[in-house]
C-alpha cells in the first residue's frame, strides 16, 4: 500500500516540470466534478500546458452553461501517448471516466480529491475528506501555487468554476463539511470576479417546467418507514413521461432528507431494467458511506450513492433493510 | 424630511447612554426578523439593560427553535412608560408589528433596517439597502461596537441568531445581496460558535410531511404567462386541508422564479377571504419592489411582497398586469 501522505508541493512541482496533462473525474458528473476539473483545465492552459479534458460522460443540463465552449474529448477520440492523468473529485480508482487504457498508460497518476473512502490510489496525492469540495483543494493548491511562484491563475473563469464545485458540493453552505475556510473561498473568488448570479440561475433556478410535474410525481412515492427513513422512487417511465434525462434529477434527493424527523432520505432512480442508482443522505447521525459501501459504493458521511443490479422494488427492500440497522 | 443619514456611532452612544429598551420588528415574521430582534436583545440584555421583546405576530414554526426560553410579549402585555424602540428589518413605520401606543410614546426611535423602500424614519437610523441582511448590519454594529469599547458581544447564541437572519434573507448566500462581506460575516460567526447545522435543520429541513403534499397540489396551480412569468395559489381550503399554517409556506415561491426563463414569479396566499399576500420573486431585471409599491407593498428589488384585498383570482389578474408591464 502506498503511503496515505499529501503531496500538495510535489503535485506543484510536478506541474512545473511536466508539459502534457490529461484532466478527468468521476462518472455521473455534478458540479464539483465539473468545475473542479475545468478549474485544472484553464490553469494548465494559463501555464502553457498540452492539456485535454476527457470524460466518457454527459454534462447534466443545468452545469453545459460552464463547459460552453470547452472542448470534452472522449477517451476514444484522444491521441497521445506521454502524459499525465490527474483525477479530480474521484473517490474510487474504479469510478474515474476514462478508459482503462488511459489510466494504465499514464506516467504519472495525481488525484486531488475529498471522498473518505478515497485509498490515496494515485502516484501523487491530495486528498482531504474533511473538505467541503474538490474545488476547495483546487482552491488551495492554487492559492500554494501563488505563495511559491507569484502568479495568480484564478481569473473569471477559473473562480467561477471553483465556486460552482463549492456551492454544489456543499447545498448552497449548508452542509456540514461548510468551513470557515470555504467561506473565506467563496470571499476571495466573489472578489476575484466568480459570476455567482449566472451560476445560481443556470444550476438552481434554471429548472425546466416538466421538472416540477416529475417533482409533482415523485412526492406521490414518498414514503416514510419508522418515522426516520423517507424515500422516493423514480422509474425510467417517469422521466420518460417527462422528457427528463436520468443525470438532471438529483436535485430530488433532498426532499427526502429534508422532513421533520427523518434521518436518512434516499432516492431510488431506475436507470435501466435491473439498474437502480440509489442516493443517500443523512441529517445527524447515520453514516450513509458505510451504507453505501454495503453495495459496493461510496461517498461521504451525509451524501453517499450506490449502483443496485435488480429491480427498482428490491432495490428500495434492500436499502431498507441496511439502513434500518442504523437507525 | 429628517436627514437621511446613517448614525451607527450615535446608535451606540445611546445605547450606552440609556436604560430600557423594546425591541421589536415587522408583521408576518421571517428569519432575518426574528434574528435580527433576537440578537439586539441579547446584546442590551448582555449590557444589563432593561429590554423587552415585543412582537404581536407569531413566530413561524421553521424558527421557533431560535426563541425557545425567549419571552415574546405582546403590546398589551408590556407596562413601561420610559424608552427607546428599536425597530429592526422593518422598512415601513406602518408595519412595525407592535401597537401604535408603544411606537407613539417611545423616547426614541431608532431603525435598523436594509429595505430600499425604507424612509428613514427613525430618530437614529442605520439604513443599508446595499446589504445582504438587518442580521449583518447589526453585525456591522457590533463589530463597531467592540472597536470602540474593547467589548465582544457575540456569543453563542448572538452568532446563531445572526447567521439565521443572514442564510434566510440571502436563500443561503445564492441572492446577488450576497457580498463578500456577508461570507467574512459567516466565517467569524461559524468561528465565534453559531449553531450552523441546528439552523439549518430547523428552518430548510424540518418539513412537515403534509408540506409536501401541499407542495405537490400547489405544483398542480403552478401556470406560466408568456413564458415568463410564473404563479402559484394557495388558497385557505388547500392551507387547511393540510393544516399547515399561511407564516409556513413561503418557502414555495421560489418554485415559481427557479424555472427555465422565467423573470418574475409569483406566489399568492389567500390569508381570508378578500385578503391575499402576495410574494414577488424576480430573476434578473425586473424590479419586484416597485410592483409591489403599486399595491401598497415594499421590499427589495428581487423579493418584495404586498396584499391585495380582493378575491385570489382577482388578485392574481393585477399582479399579473403590473407584472406584463415590466417584461
Ligand atoms: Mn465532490
Ligand atoms: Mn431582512
Amino acid at each position: 500500500m502506498k503511503a496515505m501522505i499529501n503531496n500538495i508541493d510535489n503535485i506543484i512541482k510536478h506541474i512545473n516540470e511536466s508539459n502534457d496533462f490529461i484532466v478527468t473525474s468521476h462518472i455521473s458528473p455534478d458540479g464539483d466534478n465539473v468545475g473542479s476539473t475545468l478549474a485544472m483545465y484553464y490553469c494548465l492552459k494559463k501555464l502553457n500546458k498540452n492539456v485535454y479534458y476527457v470524460l466518457d460522460d454527459n454534462t447534466p443540463l443545468n452545469l453545459k452553461f460552464l463547459v460552453k465552449g470547452v472542448e470534452i474529448l472522449r477517451s476514444n477520440e484522444l491521441k497521445i501517448n506521454d502524459y499525465s492523468l490527474i483525477s479530480l473529485d474521484c473517490g474510487d480508482k474504479s469510478r474515474i471516466c476514462v478508459s482503462d487504457e488511459i489510466i494504465n498508460n499514464s506516467n504519472k497518476l495525481i488525484c486531488i480529491d475529498h471522498h473518505a473512502s478515497n485509498n490515496y490510489y494515485g502516484d501523487l496525492n491530495y486528498i482531504d475528506s474533511e473538505a467541503s469540495s474538490t474545488c476547495e483543494l483546487v482552491y488551495n493548491l492554487l492559492v500554494r501555487f501563488y505563495q511559491v511562484s507569484n502568479l495568480n491563475l484564478i481569473d473569471e473563469k477559473v473562480a467561477t468554476a471553483l465556486y460552482t464545485g463549492l456551492v454544489t458540493d456543499t447545498g448552497n453552505f449548508s452542509y456540514s463539511s461548510t468551513h470557515p475556510s470555504s467561506f473565506e473561498m467563496a470571499k476571495e473568488l466573489l472578489i476575484l470576479g466568480a459570476k455567482r448570479d449566472t451560476i445560481i440561475q443556470n444550476v438552481f433556478q434554471s429548472n425546466p417546467f416538466n421538472f416540477y410535474k416529475l417533482l409533482g410525481d415523485a412526492l406521490n412515492t414518498l414514503d416514510i418507514v419508522e418515522s426516520k427513513i423517507a424515500s422516493i422512487m423514480l422509474t425510467k417511465e417517469m422521466l420518460k413521461k417527462y422528457s427528463i434525462s436520468f443525470n438532471d434529477v438529483d436535485a430530488i434527493t433532498s426532499y427526502t432528507r429534508d422532513i421533520q424527523g427523518v434521518e436518512v432520505g434516499i432516492l431510488l432512480k431506475e436507470k435501466k431494467e435491473n439498474e437502480v442508482k440509489v442516493s443517500l443522505r443523512s441529517k445527524n447521525y447515520v453514516d450513509v458511506s458505510e451504507i453505501a459501501k454495503t453495495f459496493n459504493g461510496g461517498g461521504h458521511v451525509r451524501a453517499a450513492g450506490c449502483t443496485i443490479y435488480d429491480s427498482i422494488e428490491n432495490a428500495k427492500k434492500l436499502v431498507l433493510q441496511e439502513v434500518l440497522k442504523t437507525i
